[in-house]
């Protein structure tokens, strides 16, 4: 169903592809350059040195034409060998499809199962590990943000779990919908790879895979038997040093990419932070008025970049996106593989502010109205409230 | 003040220059061509024949580049000559400013005061029409839509007071921020020169003005003494015909222009006018729960460009619209002439829907608590529940 | 007549408006913001300081929405009087309409013939200055590069020669197609009014029209009487401190200008000039090689935005323009005025280099062929050769 | 080495990336859209059956963010299991990088040698072919314009030789520098998967990589165990007719692209043959004319997307691209592999006219007589010359 809405700016609230600013557009709108030249060289080099200040790493990011999922391909491919074992936990459709494709490359998967709505527990992990005398595992597999669910895995106690038992396999991280977007630290939480992709907190379109890569991720990738060609990592480390590609790279997104940067570093990455916390936490307050479910169970586990919701019994919630999309001109997620046609997702991460997210929160109720789905109306004053400050006492 | 605000989009909610599509911005971006180019006469007069489908009239549009300003001097200055006696209404500032501009080209201006808080009176118009026995009064001058103030004058009703008193004087009408608003019928309504810029209803920046000119304004036009050149009608009637214009024109804005007629045709010129009336009518429901006071005082007469609105006394509107800006990043039109200070004025004309005038009177309900403002809260949700059609019973 | 010509790049060789850098037409397509926000204010200031350090002056410019031919007028409305005597002289088409719109304002122009191929005679305009012992002429309009013959007339030497004659007069230069061409100096030549526009040397589209203003000029504004009103200088010299705008301002256009601005200083004003020079000189070396004729008679005044050539008796020089521009897809000047149908004209001014002369200078060389027009082959390469260094004893 | 030019276009004439038109990035300029909306469904389905018509098949095409050397894989991978024998010919250094590739990925490759100079002789292939009794060669892998040499091998013949040999090997053609540039038939020709990149003859960045594939293709798919997840074929078909992709595609690439397959289909595929045989032809006369030798040898296999070119004994190519670069701008692509340093390379493909060409060959022999490298002077009018059907008896 496509939009009755004919003037005025879409509000796009999926959780990714996100907002690209209107600096962004214009610097990929410049004409495409040499990939060869000594100017493109400076802007690889500019933009691997700027991706890894945002990954908090000072090892080399790895950044291909390709979307997240490549990204984990890439990290799969380059780190494991054929019949690996791998330690992963089911926090959602993401984590889900990483597991499949690990299972197509002949690893074996240990796959804690999940209910989707609560995080990991690194006791959990701890456990598998310390069971595991002879090391086979060689990675652990965590989705930070599933963007499926709106569930947040807590990185640093699934890292000090792995310390706990001296375990020595790599640890994995799918920062896709959290770099950007909460706290991240690659070096610091001693991550091997973290994955990411262009087109969420780092507010340019899709079109690049990143892997933020440590040192013991590089000496891995020395016995790393899973044959690869395209993803191979050593010539994109390369080219951390050096700017030059092995085939030609995405240049209009490199042209986008330096201007991102640029913005991010302008507003202060913790900035960022808090800032996604606020929209978040807004969008929590609505969603609470209305009366409907959050899917994630757990508070101290709410994902800032979105928020999954859980229709009534009976609401069919691609329906409900539809009506909301075709007269308000909002575009929300879907709800993926088990929670399909139970859920929506309401996307407020990357380019994104206060009034944004209001426009959005909006055009939701006004949907709900319109759908006949039974709520309590006032949740955008709900979240207008909390931005104000004014949260107590009012009855609505 | 600059914005505090450092990510997501900007609310310009000033009434006029209005936001740009990016259909429009991505289509001004194209390569400048040649002027004397047959491309180029077919663009001037495809764009030509689109205007006076807008403008609802068979006669010819003169294009300039200048502003609307300029386009009220080309409206004197091709029909007029020194000494000529025009009547005009005070609606506003800009009924003044273009009075001012009258006096000095030598018109002798007989100017009917007014409040800037109600429409023109038509009775008062026949009055002195009827009173002018010699036909001295050779225009009247009417601002349609008051951006100043936001109060609407009825055209229709000055042109049948004209007709009672069977008065033969020009009718010009400044439509600035009518056209592509309110209905607007410059033939049906018996307007001989229709003034207008780019930058409101019309969706593209500012840098062209307009001229919509009946076949009796032509008729004064060959009469007309008041001595000009750059704003001389022939070369822009001619035009219309043949694409050529006498110096260069704004190329630029000519390639945006195509983009945005094609725009305002797909969405419709009636479903145009009623958006407007609906995003206008929600702004003012919010008004009104906040318990401030609307400008103009006759509701048949709002103005559904911009809501001007009265602040409490004791404060500064202009203090109020520096920290809505700095804390939301929402733009505000100041209050001019002589209610400086004690009105600011929230536009929502042109590439606008519910979604964005929900998100722009959010941060001003967000900023009159910042600035301690005395309003009842809950004006967002009264203009939700109003897109809603929910709107009775609710006592918030 | 259109282009058969599908595909790449149109070469724009008309005397402007100008080829456009993508840097600013991407500068430009960003959105329109408040131009009664700091921001704003802040972009005026910037870009009044910069075209001040363009045109060589510390004193005001003011910058309009409008095109070269407004920027004449506003010259003329804001220092003369009715009645008032110019001395001017016919250097070409553009000579000639600045003195027929001066007419139109009731000015008296003594209007010393110019047969289009020589520059104007320093001595000549000393004589008529030192007859003038009653100080009657107020004001000497020159156009420095004539657009419509390639023909530069000398500046400083007007300037000598008015102080030869101690006259008192204002001198009013029309700096169109000279400024960020040729050398130019507003204060060291004693010019008191300098007019431009954006679609030349600024490598803007057009749009935007310009007035530099002396001490001297400031001070006869006072006393001018001739009825004006958008045109007004006085806010717009206000704008240069204050940033502010009597009306809305072409936004899009400041935006663009900003960065025109920041690439003509990159350069540097003395690189441009040579620049241009080495840009004409190799296309006069194949326009001689060829076998035609310079219209302008006098290497001394060679113009260098651009160079008018005379087609053979016989020839039709607008039909051999439309089969250059069917088949190479290149853009030319016509000739204007007196010299229609005889002269075409190629601009190489503004975002141009050596590559693009030569590109342009071949689809010429190519047209004159299809059409039959007897001329040498091996133009192009006389120009290339040119660039080498290589034009000695080369008998092509 | 940066260029030392400041003003004017770079003269893009690497091989690849090509220019992108102004449309296509103004196109691509536009917001980013939910990749799992309507609008995004059907503008994929419109760009699947675009890129069809431009590959000549009625089959699927996959689509992936990705370069060419991607797209090389992704063929590699979905038709093949490990182990398996493919036939290739060494044409130049991409013909070694994707046999280098199927090196990693466990198959077997009959790698018939080649010297760079020639095309590939389809009676080896046929003898080959005859001689695999038991049709152990699985697949056939040609590069049909080499990019590295700009020699262009015969794949009609090539299918003519597998059908002669009666051989069920799939035939797999890279087409990435001569779609969208010399006639290209996957279906007629008896093509099994074509590869391509965005980045060449289809006019666009770099980001994309393409598989047209035939159903004999699809069936040996079936069986193919190269293990596989973001390169797998299944979802890329499936979204040939539902428009829905199984990760977030390059949504920018997308909106890009509609627009280049418009242009391409404007102008018609056979006269964008005729035009590149054009260009490539008078690259080839300037060439010839300055005492250089071409690379390929064989004038019936010259590819018309580019010309490589030898320098003479003792000059270093690269210093001689650099000195080019710095002095006019012209970006030159390098001799790869076997040819560094002895070999550079002119692309003229893609949005490339008559005087782009011109400007570029200019820009060569320019940069010629800088370094001090022996040549003839006046390649640039042998190519105006050719253009213009003036070719014979000038002695230059």
């Amino acid at each position: 169903m496509a939009s009755k809405v004919k003037r005025g700016r879409h509000f796009l609230h999926v959780p990714g592809p996100s907002n690209v600013p209107d600096r962004v557009l214009a610097a990929m709108s410049n004409p495409v350059i040499d990939h060869r030249s000594q100017d493109f060289f400076d802007l690889v080099k500019h933009i691997t040195a700027g991706m890894a200040r945002i990954f908090r790493t000072k090892g080399p990011v790895a950044i291909y034409p390709s979307s997240g999922t490549g990204a984990w391909e890439t990290a799969l491919l380059n780190t494991l060998s054929p019949g690996d074992k791998v330690l992963a936990f089911e926090s959602g459709q993401f984590a889900t499809l990483w597991k499949v494709m690990a299972d197509k490359h002949g690893l074996k998967i240990d796959f804690i199962p999940g209910d989707w709505r609560h995080p990991l527990d690194p006791a959990e992990i701890e456990r598998r590990l310390t069971a595991d005398k002879g090391h086979e595992i060689k990675a652990v597999l965590i989705v930070h943000s599933e963007t499926s669910t709106g569930v947040l895995n807590d990185v640093p106690a699934v890292r000090k779990a792995m310390d706990a038992a001296k375990h020595p396999a790599l640890l994995m991280v799918d920062a896709i919908s959290s770099l950007g977007v909460h706290e991240y630290r690659h070096d610091d939480w001693g991550v091997d790879v973290t994955i990411c992709g262009s087109q969420k907190g780092l507010m340019l379109p899709p079109g690049l895979g990143y892997n933020a890569i440590s040192a013991k991720a590089l000496e891995a990738h020395k016995k790393a038997k899973l044959p690869r060609a395209y993803f191979e990592w050593d010539p994109m480390v390369d080219a951390n040093g050096t700017g030059s590609y092995p085939y030609t790279p995405a240049i209009s997104m490199f042209l986008a990419s330096k201007e991102s940067i640029a913005m991010m570093e302008e507003e202060g990455l913790e900035n960022i932070v808090a800032r996604h916390e606020r929209m978040a936490e807004a969008t929590r307050r609505a969603v609470r008025h209305w009366g409907l479910e959050i899917l994630c169970q757990d508070p101290k586990a709410y994902a800032n970049a979105l928020t999954a919701i859980m229709v009534p019994e009976g609401v069919n919630a691609d329906q409900l996106r539809a009506t909301i999309l075709e007269n308000y001109d909002v575009s929300l997620g879907a709800g993926l593989g088990k929670v399909a046609g139970k859920v929506f997702r309401i996307g407020h991460l990357g380019w994104m502010n206060e009034l944004m997210v209001v426009g959005g929160i909006a055009g939701i109720e006004l949907g709900l109205g319109l759908a006949g789905v039974k709520h309590k109306a006032g949740g955008v004053q709900a979240a207008v409230d909390y931005f104000g400050g004014n949260t107590a006492g009012h009855g609505r």
